[in-house]
């Protein structure tokens, strides 16, 4: 252990000097739930915090990877570092063995100012959330300047995903009429930019005008989402997206929103925290005090219901303590 | 308050009693979290564990919703009762407001002994799997002997879902090729019966062949998943397969694994229940003793990481006591 953890030092410092293969067993570490991940994860902490979020969101088929990697040419130029991470809820893979991500870091192989990974569900959905999380604090400590969270759109989880984003885009096409469809699931609400891709298709300027009039019903808000065409295979439109992306960081930064936004980051942080270590806590007492086989048995037969159990089992390793005010 | 107790419990007694729209109420009330969610739900525990609870999860467009009234049917005529939950974890809609739904409930509308209810993600996917298991023990006390729980597949949720069933079946078409593709995605594990729908499309014997090979690659199991054959839209095959349900709830009963299963289901609704309250308590008390706001604000200024503040916030509300181990 002692060794491991001499290790996983050498690997942060490595990380903080850019070095890929370290960022890339890093997110293998925190992606396989390993036990060293939070003494991991306290070290880079005060080495993040700077990188600019972007989530990117749309159904399978919305051509959201050639759309970021079009975005990516346009951060290039403009001469800042980013981080790609793909994350496919559907999709038990991980590590960028899917195929089509093989593909698409040819393009970016040779470019070290890039760094891809795609994240599939190797645990339940909420571990995705989390390993995702984690992972942008790594390419966040690793330094890059810009991190593209790229999601397919399958009801909540996307949701959840975006939650880590600083500015999220949600791509819809003109096709199969899903844009007022995918606006009611909630889509709404998370949307800074939309971005219509497959312009050139027939219906594109329906959609954008049909979400335009939703947004419009909505009411005046701080910052109103604007709605862009693009043909991601051939670029059209991506200036505009990446344009509307700064401004959107600027409408954060000035407005005092952005602070606002990681603070709510780190408050959901801090709560996963405290009740990880609570969990862990509660049930070593539980197993030292309690025979749960017993419990459990009496439960599956009926002979007492899993809500008062549940409130005798903390009572039992005095959890409810008559004295548990005096912290007040 | 207590007069809501009281028309709640008479919405489980009128429950008990057979009521339709009484367990319609109380799915709404579990689906809602409402406040009052806990005592209901301890209230119909002892009436639970005897329904027979199958799985059926399947790409969207498998033919899951066409093949469960058929099997219906089959229920029906076996002079058996049923309860139907419909799950989309990409659908934001609840309580049968799905066209489809509607369609179909008018073939069982006037069949008392069946009742159909479709639910969607409200909140988060995980809540979708705890309401999916609090609907599951309402029927249960509703008196259904079978309860049916139809997922679509979407990588992780559905397992979690299914969890929730005694067996499951794992519907695939012989069309796009994803028989093979949709094992690897870890579907492999959770099948106690395979069904290649669609099984007058080419390619139908193909799909079944290779996962009968799949099968057997395995190793001996004690419980060897047949693979069956139906065609939905005109009810082939269906007969098999309720055979193959029951023939399978006969060696769960006879080999001691239903109480097992059951088991383990009791032993995940213990821990959540714990872990719900140890949180609801901790956060009191958090609330109570700490400026949380100030906490935020120092972790989100890279002042402190999270993973030590959780610590210490523990430690102020005492409780990593010194004498934490006196229940041993």
């Amino acid at each position: 252990m002692a060794i491991r953890g001499v290790l996983m030092h050498q690997l942060v410092k490595d990380l903080l000097n850019g070095n890929r293969r370290a960022a890339a067993r890093l997110i293998t570490i925190v992606e396989n739930e390993d036990d060293q991940k939070r003494s991991l994860l306290k070290e880079i902490y005060p080495h993040t915090g700077n990188a600019f979020i972007v989530g990117i969101t749309g159904a399978p088929g919305a051509g959201k990877s050639s759309l970021v990697d079009r975005l990516l040419q346009q951060i290039r130029s403009d001469g800042l570092t980013a981080g790609i991470i793909a994350v496919d809820p559907t999709s038990p893979f991980s590590g960028g063995a899917i195929l089509g991500d093989r593909i698409r870091m040819q393009d970016h192989a040779l470019d070290s100012a890039v760094f891809i990974r795609s994240m599939g569900t190797r645990g339940s959905l909420g571990g995705l959330s989390r390993s995702t999380r984690e992972a942008i604090q790594v390419l966040d400590a690793f330094g890059k300047d810009i991190i593209i969270v790229e999601t397919v759109g399958v009801g909540q989880s996307e949701v959840d995903i975006v939650k880590t984003a600083d500015s999220t885009v949600v791509m819809l096409t003109p096709a199969g009429g899903d844009s007022v469809q995918t606006i009611k699931a909630g889509i709404m609400e998370i949307a800074d930019v939309f971005v219509i891709n497959k312009a050139d298709l027939p219906g594109s300027d329906r959609s954008a005008t049909e979400i335009n009039m939703m947004l419009d019903m909505n009411g005046e808000k701080p910052w109103r989402p604007p709605v862009l065409s693009t043909v991601s295979i051939n670029g059209e439109g991506v200036n505009e997206l990446w344009l509307a992306l700064q401004e959107h960081r600027q409408y954060l930064e000035e407005s005092g929103k952005l602070l606002e936004v990681r603070k709510q980051r780190v408050r959901r942080e801090l709560t996963e925290q405290v009740e990880y270590l609570v969990k862990t806590r509660i049930w070593e007492d539980v197993r030292d005090t309690i025979e749960l086989d017993d419990l459990v048995e009496k439960i599956t037969k009926r002979l007492q219901d899993p809500y008062s159990a549940a409130g005798e089992l903390l009572e039992k390793i005095n959890f409810f303590k008559e004295d548990q005010g005096e912290g007040v």
